[in-house]
C-alpha cells in the first residue's frame, strides 16, 4: 500500500457515500498524495472518488497518476469521463494521456473533447516522437510588450490557474513573434510603474519545436532556466518545455542509451516491463539476436581452419572460453565508459588518438592481472595427461598468456574506439553495444589464440 | 570553438585593454554565454577578463564554467583571487568547487574566505557524497509566519540577490523549524493584507540532509516541485534542494548505473574521461577484471573434463564460442532490460516469478532464431571431411541445436533474475553486471553442451 494511513480514511468516506467529506480531505491533500491513495484502491473505486471532486482538481490528479494507473484508468471510465477529465488537463499532460490511449478508445474521445483541446492535442500529435514538439507544453504565459510591472501581474493573476508557470511571461508581438521574456521575480521586484520592455531580457534563448529533446534538454539545463520557449519557423512562439521535463528526458535518454548497451532497441514509449507484452519485448531484442547469431558463424569457421592444431594438442580447446571472456570483458568496460563519456559530452570525435592510447596503456595494466591468471592457471594447474606428448606445459602457459595479453589489448582498443567510430559516422555510439564488441573481438581473439599457438607450438593446422 | 561571433570581439577588447566596453559586454550577456566564451580563451587571458568584473557577476561566471575550466582555474589563479570567487558564489556551487581543489590548494584558500562562507563550506563538505546534504544549497528564502503577503513580498525584495530561488519561501518559527511553505505565486496572487499563515501550505513534503539524493530526486519529481526542504533531525530547515539538481542526480545516477552494467566501479566525481588518470582508469576496472579472471577458470575445468570427447569429435570445439556467444548475448539483453526496470521503480522484488515466467516466453520465442542459425549452420555448412567417423552429421546438429536452445532458456532465466537477487538482498542491481551474468552462463553453457553432446552421441569423456 503506498499510502497505508490516508487509504483506509478514503475508502472509509467513500463506502459510508460521505461525499462532501471526501471532497474537502481530497482538495486539501496535494494531487500526487491523492494519486497515491487511488493507487491502492481498485479502478472503480477510483472512479467513484473522482467523480464528486471539482473538475480542475481531478485533472490534476489524473495528471500524477502512473502511468499504468492511467492505463486502467482509462480501461475503467466511459469515453464522456474520459474527456472530462482531459478537457482540464494541463496540454502536454493531455497529450500524454492521449498517446496512451487504444486507438479505438482514442477515436471515440477526441470528438467530445472542447474544441480548443482536441485541436492542440492533434497538434501536438502530429510532432515526431523525441522532438521538443511532441514535449512541450502549449500552456504559458504571454504578454504585450505596452503593459507596466503591476499590470503585467494584473494580467498573470487572470491567466495562473491554467497556464503551467507564471514564473516566465514571455513578451510577444501581434503575430506571436517573441519579443522578450521577463521572470514575475523581476516583475515583483521593479517599482509598479516600469514598463515590462524595460525590465525584460531580450537575449533570448530558444529552440525549435523540431529539434531533438536531449539537446534542448542540456540547454535548459546549462542556462539553469525554469523553462525554454519553443518557437516554430518564423520565430513566433508556439510552446515551452519546462524544468520538470529536463528530468524526464535526462531520464529517457539514460534508459534508450542503457537498452542499447544491452543490445535492446529501445522502446517507443517509457512503457513499464510488465506492462509490455511478450511480442513487443520480442521485437527489441531479436535484430541484435539474429545479426549476432550470424556473425557467430565467423568463430565456427576460425576454430574449423585450426582443427588439426586442436587435434593434435586437445588442452589449446580448454583455453578458448578464457581467451573470449577476457576480450568480452575487457571490450565491454571500454565500450560503455566510451558511450557514457561520448553521451555527456565529454570525449568527441576528435579526441580518438588520445582515447586509443589511454586505453590502450589502461589495458597494459589489466593486462597484468589477466596475462597472470591464466599462466598461473595453465601451468601450475594443469595435469600431466593433459599436456600433448612432445610439447612442453611452459611453452602452452606462454602460448596462452600471450594470446591474453594480445586479446586484452586488441579489445580495449576496439572498445574504446568503435562508439567514437559510429559517432563519427552519424550513428549512436550505444548501438555499437557491448554484445556486439564482444562479438567481434571473440574473433579476432581465437584469430590471435591459434595463428599464435600454431606457430609457437609448431603445429600443423 | 564554442562562441565563434564573441570570442574575437572579447579577445580583441583585452588586446585593447578596454576594460569599461569588456565590462560593459560580460554584464549584458547570460553569465553562462561568459563562460562558454572564456572556455575559447587560455586561463591566463581567462582571470585577466575576470578580474575587472562586479564580484557577484564574476562568482556567477565561474559557477557555469564547466569543470574543466574551472579545474584551470584554479591552477592558474593565487588562493586570494581564488577566495575572492568563492565568496560571491552560491553556497553549493561553492561547496562543489572546493571539492574539486586539489587539497594543498583548498588549505591555502579556505582561510581567506569570508567566515560565513567558510563555516558553510566545512558544514557542506561534513556531509557524506550521495546524500542529499552534500548536495543542497544553503542559500533559501525564509520568513516568520507574522507577516502579510506585501510585507512578505517586501522582504524577499531584500533577500533576492544571495538566495538560489525566491519562488518558494519557506515559513519558519524562531528555532527554524518549518511550518510552512508558500510560492511567489501564491504572495502574488493574494490580496496584499492576507496574511502569509493564511496562504502558505502546510502538507510538507521535506527530505533529511542524511538521504539519499536519488529518493530525493524521485520526489522533487513526482511532486513537480521547484525546490524540497531539508531538515535535520529536529525538523530544522537546514537547505533547499531545487530542480535544477534532479537532472543532474538523474544523470549521475545513471552514469553510475551504466558503468556497472559495463563492470566498471563508478568514479567518486563524475570526472571527465581524459581527465581521470591512467590509474584511476585501471583501479575502476581491475577489480571486475581479476575476480571474472578467476570464474574463468571453471570454463576451462569444464572443458577439460570433456577433452576425450572433444578429441574423439573434434567439431565439437567448433561450436563452443556459438553456446557462449548465444548466452552472452541473450544474458545482457535480460539483466540490462531488468536493471533498467528495477532503477526506473516498475519491477521489484515481489514480481519475481512475472518476471521469470515473462523472460521464459520471450526467450522461447528468440530460440526460434538461434536454433534456426545454429542448426543450419551445422546441418549444411560442415564440410563431410569435418565430420567425425561413425557419427551422423544431423545428429551433430541437433546436439548443438538443443544446447543453443538450453542455453537460450537458461540465459535470459539468469539475466532476468539475478537483477532481481541482488536487490532481495539489498546490493544495486546494477552491480550484477552484464559481465558477471555472461561468465555465469559460459560455465552453465558449456555444461549444457558438452553433458547433450555425450549422452546424444555416446561419446566417452
Amino acid at each position: 500500500m503506498k499510502n497505508p494511513l490516508l487509504t483506509p480514511e478514503i475508502r472509509e468516506l467513500l463506502e459510508a457515500s460521505d461525499l462532501p467529506t471526501l471532497v474537502e480531505v481530497c482538495s486539501e491533500m496535494h494531487p500526487r498524495t491523492v494519486a497515491e491513495v487511488l493507487g491502492d484502491l481498485d479502478p472503480a473505486e477510483r472512479l467513484r472518488v473522482l467523480a464528486p471532486l471539482p473538475a480542475s482538481l481531478r485533472a490534476d490528479i489524473v495528471s500524477e497518476m502512473d502511468l499504468e494507473e492511467q492505463a486502467e484508468l482509462a480501461d475503467e471510465a466511459s469515453a464522456k469521463e474520459l474527456a472530462s477529465f482531459l478537457d482540464e488537463m494541463l496540454a502536454d499532460d493531455r497529450v500524454d494521456f492521449v498517446q496512451r490511449l487504444d486507438p479505438g478508445v482514442r477515436d471515440q474521445v477526441l470528438p467530445l473533447l472542447e474544441r480548443a483541446a482536441r485541436e492542440d492535442v492533434k497538434r501536438l500529435l502530429a510532432q515526431a516522437e523525441g522532438t521538443v514538439g511532441a514535449r512541450m507544453n502549449t500552456d504559458f504565459a504571454k504578454i504585450p510588450p505596452g503593459l507596466t510591472a503591476s499590470q503585467a501581474i494584473g494580467r498573470l493573476r487572470q491567466q495562473a490557474s491554467r497556464k503551467e508557470t507564471i514564473y516566465y511571461s514571455y513578451v510577444v508581438d501581434d503575430a506571436d513573434r517573441m519579443l522578450g521574456v521577463v521572470s514575475l521575480k523581476e516583475l515583483v521586484l521593479a517599482k509598479p510603474e516600469t514598463p515590462v520592455s524595460d525590465i525584460m531580457s531580450t537575449e533570448l534563448v530558444s529552440v525549435r519545436a523540431s529539434e531533438d529533446q536531449e539537446a534542448a534538454a542540456k540547454i535548459l539545463n546549462s542556462y539553469d532556466l525554469l523553462a525554454l520557449p519553443v518557437v516554430d519557423d518564423q520565430h513566433r512562439i508556439v510552446g515551452i518545455l519546462t524544468y520538470d521535463d529536463v528530468a524526464d528526458i535526462v531520464q529517457a535518454e539514460a534508459t534508450e542509451d542503457i537498452a542499447r548497451i544491452g543490445a535492446v532497441a529501445a522502446g517507443a514509449e517509457d512503457e513499464p516491463y510488465l506492462r509490455t507484452g511478450v511480442m513487443e519485448h520480442v521485437r527489441r531484442r531479436m535484430g541484435w539476436i539474429v545479426v549476432l547469431a550470424f556473425l557467430q558463424i565467423l568463430t565456427s569457421w576460425v576454430i574449423g581452419a585450426y582443427e588439426g592444431a586442436i587435434g593434435s594438442a586437445l588442452i589449446l580447446a580448454a583455453y578458448i572460453p578464457m581467451v573470449m571472456a577476457t576480450g568480452g570483458n575487457i571490450g565491454a568496460q571500454s565500450s560503455t565508459v566510451l558511450i557514457r563519456s561520448i553521451a555527456l559530452g565529454q570525449v568527441s570525435t576528435g579526441d580518438w588518438w588520445r582515447v586509443a592510447m589511454r586505453e590502450l596503456s589502461i589495458a597494459g595494466v589489466l593486462a597484468i592481472a589477466t596475462v597472470a591468471v591464466a599462466f598461473i592457471k595453465v601451468y601450475f594447474f594443469t595435469a600431466s595427461s593433459q599436456v600433448p606428448a612432445g610439447i612442453e606445459l611452459g611453452h602452452i602457459a606462454l602460448v596462452v598468456a600471450a594470446a591474453i595479453a594480445a586479446q586484452t589489448l586488441t579489445s580495449a582498443f576496439v572498445g574504446g574506439l568503435l562508439p567514437l567510430g559510429a559517432k563519427a559516422v552519424g550513428i549512436d555510439p550505444a548501438v555499437v553495444a557491448t554484445p556486439a564488441i564482444t562479438t567481434i573481438v571473440d574473433v579476432s581473439g581465437l584469430v590471435i589464440y591459434f595463428s599464435v599457438a600454431v606457430r609457437f607450438l609448431g603445429l600443423a593446422t
